[in-house]
């Protein structure tokens, strides 16, 4: 039987066909009326994606770029930062901070779980200048609650700025981040925009802009203020990768139909599929016998799911690339061999989930030595499918 | 939920992504010494996966259009043929003799059945100058004794050519071209050959050619003998569909690959995988209580399936395309309402063939109000699966 190369992995993830198309056939200077043109109506789209009145910028990198410019644009080597970690993403944040010379504080969570209040509020009392934090932790599959630490910083840190890693958050997830006070949030394109790795994109706050102006930490390249002027004249400040801008643009515009020509509704549905793709896993997960990796706060990105008793999950991922072409994650790090991946977010249906998890069944069957009861996980997450589309008729019939 | 626009139908089915590629960057004049070679190549891929020493040629036109010509290149107004026909492609072959003039004899079966070698013999014995017939006739899903036709052929109309509409055959089901003495036989792009439609290809045989020096229906465009001998100098008669000339000339090179180097061994991939996917599938029906159209001769290339008692197949279909973004095919003309069609030819894989089948148990689900116990389909087709690699497995190890 053929065995189709799929990805299915937190980023990056499938490629919407549209915006494949786009990629392959732009071929533009970006110093010119049209491509301006392009870039401005990219912007203002992806400004509506992300829901927020806040400056919203894109840069030429991958989304540690951008991690890296809400480091070296809104600190100076010394500043007291806070950071939230509970995998491989948190302690990114810690490696950046600590790279440009700040005081790092930290709250840490074990991977799997997600921080306490108590703990983040002992440490913002210390006063730091900004919390750094991820919306989801794609290593362990861990959802955090930024609504909750963002109430937590009013109350306790007011002063501080919110900067939220989104790249997997986005478009799995609901954020009200002018409501709630994000001051930056970040996206990769690689992630629910369904288009290839290459793009950052992040939102700024009035607040971030001021602290700009003081912070001194070296930056050239990722320099946001350089960004946002370029952005005002429907440019980038250095070469941007026009075939991707091509390729985002077509993605905000099939996101906008899908939500009937509203950009808002079209990421929703997106979340709503993420959600409801997750649910189906972990249900199909429950009834295979599979612990989840984060069963206390997973999130709708991806699923990270703990190997049956003695098995390493790499022998399951890469028998899911041999049995099926279909690509999963390992865990990173120490959490190699110890639980594996299976994503949600961007272009994913219900035959896509479906099908993982009918594979997920033939491969538990392979490494048990046959220890699995087909179907068991796929009835599960057809009735979670069946009940979830019955709730939605009856909330229309209402 | 998103829902993937995906094809499902016995053609046009998915297309190849690297077929796609090669189609689209396809930008080049037909009378070139770059197409020549590509088309020289493309024809000696093509006559390798066919599998015959017969000359190999192909024809901007539906497969249709190479129907057409094994009427009008190999018989004359008023000359008797003989047309096996259980279908709405075996009416074709019909029409097709009748408009050109031929006196049409028929030995019909039953929609959904084949035929019975004592019927086929007796109207052999009449003398047809060519017999023409489906190897299967994918209206029905049924498939036909190709072989059984020729052995009959051989022992009593020996001077009688064979035409095989094998437009959703090859690459679905076996044959041994040159051993059963098959005169033509047809293919078309939009099938396993992975690529769009706009293109037909057969073989013909040396008694073909020679066939049609003597025949003289009216004929041009489809004129065989103006395409020989343009085939031989590396051209097409008329002005080749180019674009879709790259994307053949990509998917035999991806057949090839998948032989690991043998086109030969490639094209028993796609066979073997077809059929894999027809066996899960009609596990699948069987164990959700859904006859076959079918029954006593199920084609590889597709499954043909009966609604419910009480409910019209164009129901399922429009739930499929509604819900799921699916598409599969109705019955046509008068078999419209009465069965439904999924496709196993080409591009599909497990993840492919298990997704389809964990759709249709919601649709049915929908269509009879819930009669429907999910994961009974899928679990009969993921044993299906399950059994036939265990046995590859075996057949390995010995």
């Amino acid at each position: 039987m053929l065995r189709k190369p799929r990805l299915f992995t937190p980023g990056p993830t499938p490629l919407l066909p549209a915006a494949q198309v786009a990629m392959a056939s732009a071929s533009m200077h970006h110093r010119t009326s049209d491509f301006r043109a392009l870039y401005s109506e990219t912007l203002a789209d992806l400004k509506e994606f992300i829901g927020t009145h806040n400056d919203v910028l894109v840069l030429a990198s991958s989304g540690t770029g951008a991690m890296e410019a809400s480091i070296s644009n809104l600190t100076s080597p010394g500043d007291k930062v806070l950071v939230l970690s509970a995998g491989k993403f948190g302690e990114r944040w810690r490696d950046l901070a600590t790279s440009f010379g700040c005081k790092v504080e930290m709250v840490s969570a074990p991977y799997g779980q997600t921080f306490t209040p108590a703990d983040i509020r002992s440490k913002l009392d210390e006063g730091p200048g900004v919390v750094y934090m991820q919306a989801t932790e794609s290593s362990t599959g861990a959802r955090h609650d930024v609504e909750s630490v963002s109430r937590l910083m009013r109350a306790h840190a007011p002063a501080a700025l919110l900067v939220v890693d989104a790249i997997t958050g986005l478009g799995t997830t609901q954020f009200d981040i002018d409501g709630w006070g994000i001051d930056v949030i970040i996206g990769g394109s690689q992630k629910a925009l369904m288009i290839p790795p290459g793009l950052a994109y992040c939102s700024v706050s009035e607040r971030a802009w001021q602290r700009m102006e003081s912070a001194h930490s070296p930056r050239y390249y990722f320099d946001l203020r350089k960004e946002r002027k370029a952005a005002s004249k429907g440019e980038s400040a250095f070469t941007p990768a026009t075939s991707l801008v091509a390729a985002l643009a077509a993605a905000l515009k099939y996101i906008r139909q899908i939500g009937n020509g509203n950009l808002a509704a079209g990421r929703n549905t997106l979340i709503t599929g993420a959600e409801l793709s997750a649910e189906m896993t972990r249900a199909a997960a429950q009834a295979l016998g599979l612990q989840l990796f984060s069963p206390g706060c997973p999130a709708s990105a991806l699923t990270a799911l703990v190997p049956p008793p003695g098995i390493d999950s790499g022998k399951i991922v890469s028998t899911f690339r041999e049995q099926f072409g279909a690509v999963i994650a390992n865990g990173q790090s120490e959490m190699k061999g110890k639980l594996f991946r299976i994503a949600h977010l961007g272009y994913y249906d219900y035959l896509d989930t479906i099908a993982i998890i009918g594979a997920l069944e033939h491969v538990l069957a392979s490494v048990t030595n046959g220890k699995v009861e087909f179907g068991m996980g796929l009835r599960a997450a057809q009735t979670t499918y069946a009940e979830h589309t019955a709730e939605l008729c009856e909330a229309k019939a209402l």
